[in-house]
């Protein structure tokens, strides 16, 4: 049946009847109206909605408990999984949820520090919101933490400190879970591919020189994260104040740990080696420490992690407090950023797994965990008071030494070697998010990154570019000359196709501009012919690259067209889209130029060299 | 010949033979490379000079005279015009500059008040750089007081204030010349026709309320430009001091200027009154408060402009200030923002006028006024000081009631309801540029106007929209199916389009998830024809929309590939672009598809049914 289609409809465009044409050409111009852009907007909306209401209904014929269940589902992803879970899946996410632990309660401890609050906050962010989502609750506090010391000072109050930090990340979560029921999970999509393998380059090396700190043992460390500040601190310490004892130790667990990766990699037999590796560090450095007393001779150990506090921070939120509306404001802010690096990072590590992240649950689900975390972070400090009395004597050397162990995993030069060959700009917002980390900070780094990738879209959109067309040779289709070498140009009619998706503003005149430019030095290189009448009789503009056209863009096309009528050629319009067509019609410029708009250059030609040749 | 062509390539469409279609896919696959992106901005260099180039070398082959004339022709285009100057046309621009004289003078003064300096000032920067060039010059000086103020009190210190007004007009100078001469004149295109509509309309209701204070004769006026403050001093104000003498005279001599624009409308033998109007009524207001002396009875005059200063402000340019490099960074933001008013302003005269700007000899030429207006001012104060003198008794409420008499024309609701009917986003940089010039500022107006407008860019080109496309009966040619109804869908095959002109990180994973619902839905609707087999063979995907792919697009276009080999639908692609075939050739992508790269819809039928039906 097909194949019968497509003969017919092949025999029927060999020859096609001047009535056909004529048809075809009204269809154009009695098109139906574009839909409007409010319409389309709620046409999206729904359609958004539409999947999740068809599962609703189809869930609605359904007994309730299974109803519930997949209502569940849908919120929290554990119950869908958890049904089918075997025994082989949990080895694997054992060894994950231990690499994730020896590698997130170190750091956790780490950024708590950095904060200004009591480590054990650390180690509760690290325990704790992994129960409800993995990974996060660091970067928040190093957001929280700079931002808060403006209001309370940690020294003089630390109490009131922490209610602050405590009240802002539950502002932070309740804003976080409203962007994800709000669905506004698109944010995932302002990072490119390529911004991503940047920043993670630049937070890796910068992560890495953090580490320096507990790897020399420096007391007096600067609380900037940008490489100029690190490195002149470290440089100016190595000349007072470092411990060689922790650097020994240090290093030479990090070499342990990387010989573990390396033999795990060859021998797949071993691939526990590497998981555990981090852990062994850890209790094999503190039994050593413990056993020689090296922390009375220089080595820094964790140490200074104090009792519990009252059982539930949820007495400690303050709302009644004249900083309230500075810390939501906090809140947002931590919100919006935490939500960016968090989707930074767990992008990427679905860019490098394979699997595909849901922004809008991501959010809902970081969200639920600072909401909890602020409620909680008490409470679960509390019971884990066992484990921080385990890591008292845990040196800060070994916690470095796991965290620089797992870094050059985030560096992928071969990536970036590969979007450098496919597309330039792309790795200039690469380069753009690894230097913005690497010399600012994360946030200008993600800044850096967004900016380049949106400056790229708008670049593209609006360059004033028109190629010609030339015919393919044995078919009716025009294409691009530079792109099809062989095709021909049609002699007296200049083809051309405007390059960028849209006429507007920012490009409308300098194409007009050209245009008119390359007219006039096609007539003087046909001038060498001493032939008096004129060379070109029609300016064909294919649209069909065109998505929209905005009033510039048609005062643009105006200006056009009563330039060539005074040179006296002819402007044709072939395959506008709808939205512009629409426009064009609107603004009378099909009228003006006499209905001249045609489907396709053939048609358009044999239209108009019909009536005048 | 043309004809013969056409018949020619006609037939062999009809049956183009097997041998000739692989030729074509050859072609395709093995077409040149595109220029990389340093190339393409090479030549786009290149190309802006050459014609530049040519027209010197053209120049090379005359006499030197004329060389010299033809340079300065191109730099200075009163050369260009003055040989050819008519009286019919002096006539015609003295009408010109007596309307902007009786317009600009006032304002101008207004201004120099505004900007806390002596009102000479803003006499000389009405009078001096109209020589070099109109209008421009006032919101210079509304621009660098604000700022200068922060530097030197000019209350304490108003020769020292002076001096530094001045060198940061010099420095504005410069940096607008240089980016005149750096050829950065494609910035007069950020602003969009809708966005200068809106915008003038705001400025236009901005200054009228600013000369409520002359109008009212209000001794305490706000700074502030937003409607909000405004407002709020004119009611506080009316509540304790204004003059009615000052109100009634103004609005009488209002009255006076508007009859006499409506006769020269009406009447077009009466063309210069309306022209000469503003300066009847300074001359003939300034005779009645001399003589009636009511200056002494509340009506408040120009009065004190006081002696000239030295008399070449060269010497007041002060190079050894501590503040050099803090004042060359507002002479560089000043040189910014002046010039896109300055530019927003001429190009939309331009635009009711008809005719089109050269951004970058216009900034030239604002610079050269700037830098010599700044090395003239007293010179040319000294010389004003004679019709300083007889402004002395000129009312304020005349010069208000001029200002006010010019504002209707520059609100063009006519348009703004045209743009509506047009393009509802370009209505909202409208309606956005005139409100934040209307209650903020007009800077913020502008950056209101510009965010608004690339922000529609970056939307239309990411829009993740695809549409389907049908066949038109009787043809080849392959069509939305929204915009053609007519057109007839293919069976077994899904054949769309994306809608917008990339496929990048922000649109590309949203596009590949609503092909694959797509093939989802359409095949949940064949499932009720009771057959086994699957419906949709082929997925063909028409890329000819696409300007430009990233990575992440390559990325989700591998996804989609893997997803439908899965549930065994083949992917096909058609009519890629250069830039993109040449991405996707890089990538690999090309090969993993097994090479189904077309260029029309109409032979990857043919190549594919070919080999599977």
């Amino acid at each position: 049946m097909i194949q019968m289609a497509m003969a017919n409809s092949g025999s029927s465009a060999a020859a096609p009847p001047r009535q056909d044409q004529h048809d075809r050409s009204k269809w154009l111009l009695d098109c139906p109206e574009p839909p409007s852009p409010w319409h389309e907007l709620k046409s999206q909306v729904k359609e958004s909605f539409l999947t999740k209401a068809k599962r609703f209904k189809s869930l609605q014929k359904q007994p309730l408990p299974k109803r519930i269940l997949s209502i569940l589902q849908a919120v929290f992803p554990i119950f869908g999984w958890c049904r089918n879970y075997k025994l082989i899946m949990f080895k694997n996410d054992l060894m994950a949820g231990l690499t994730l632990a020896s590698l997130c309660i170190p750091q956790s401890i780490g950024y708590a520090t950095l904060a200004k609050l009591d480590p054990q906050y650390g180690l509760y962010s690290s325990v704790v919101p992994p129960l409800i989502y993995a990974l996060m609750g660091t970067s928040r506090e190093v957001a929280i933490g700079p931002v808060a010391v403006e209001l309370i000072d940690p020294e003089t109050d630390p109490l009131g400190y922490t209610k602050l930090v405590l009240t802002t990340t539950f502002f932070a979560g309740i804003f976080q879970a409203s962007f994800g029921i709000f669905r506004l999970g698109f944010l995932v999509d302002f990072l490119s591919h390529a911004a991503i393998v940047g920043f993670m380059g630049g937070a890796a090396i910068v992560i890495g020189l953090q580490q320096l700190k507990g790897l020399l043992g420096i007391t007096n460390f600067t609380t900037n994260t940008d490489i100029v500040s690190v490195l002149r601190t470290v440089w100016r310490s190595c000349h007072q104040q470092w411990s060689p004892h922790t650097f020994i130790l240090g290093c030479s667990f990090l070499s342990f740990i990387l010989i573990a990766r390396f033999i795990g990699k060859k021998n797949k037999k071993l691939f526990w080696l590497p998981a555990i590796a981090p852990l062994i560090s850890v209790v094999v450095s503190t039994l050593m420490v413990f056993l020689t007393k090296a922390d009375e001779h220089g080595v820094k150990t964790v140490r200074h992690i104090k009792g519990g506090l009252n059982p539930i921070s949820i007495n400690d939120l303050e709302f009644n407090t004249p900083h309230l509306g500075h810390i939501a404001k906090i809140g947002l802010i931590v919100a919006v950023v935490a939500l960016t690096e968090a989707i930074a990072v767990g992008r990427s590590f679905a860019g490098i797994k394979g699997y595909r992240l849901d922004g809008n649950k991501e959010m809902v689900a970081i969200g639920f965990m600072n909401v909890l975390g602020s409620l909680t972070s008490c409470y679960a400090a509390t019971a884990l008071e066992c484990l921080t009395r385990l890591l008292y004597y845990t040196p800060i050397a070994i916690l470095a030494s796991i965290i620089l162990s797992a870094l050059p995993g985030l560096i992928d030069i071969n990536e970036a070697i590969h979007i450098w060959k496919i597309d330039k700009l792309d790795f200039l917002a690469l380069i753009g998010a690894f230097f913005g980390v690497l010399f600012g900070s994360v946030e200008i780094g993600l800044l850096v990154a967004v900016v380049i990738s949106f400056a790229k879209i708008i670049l593209i959109s609006i360059r004033p570019g028109i190629e010609t067309l030339g015919r393919i040779p044995g078919t009716d289709i025009f294409a691009d000359t530079d792109q099809y070498p062989m095709s021909v140009k049609t002699p007296r009619v200049l083809i051309c196709r405007v390059k960028s998706a849209l006429l507007c503003f920012a490009n409308a005149s300098s194409i007009e501009e050209r245009i008119m430019r390359w007219i006039n030095e096609e007539e003087e290189d046909e001038n060498t012919m001493s032939n008096d009448e004129r060379k070109i009789l029609f300016v064909v503009l294919d649209m069909s690259n065109l998505m929209n056209v905005d009033t510039s863009g048609i005062t643009a096309l105006v200006e056009l067209h009563n330039n060539l009528i005074q040179i006296g050629i002819e402007l044709v319009i072939v395959n506008p889209k709808w939205h512009v067509f629409h426009k064009l019609n609107q603004a009378k410029f099909v009228s003006k130029i006499g209905g001249r708009v045609y489907l396709t250059i053939r048609e358009a030609f044999d239209a108009c060299f019909g009536l005048k040749v």
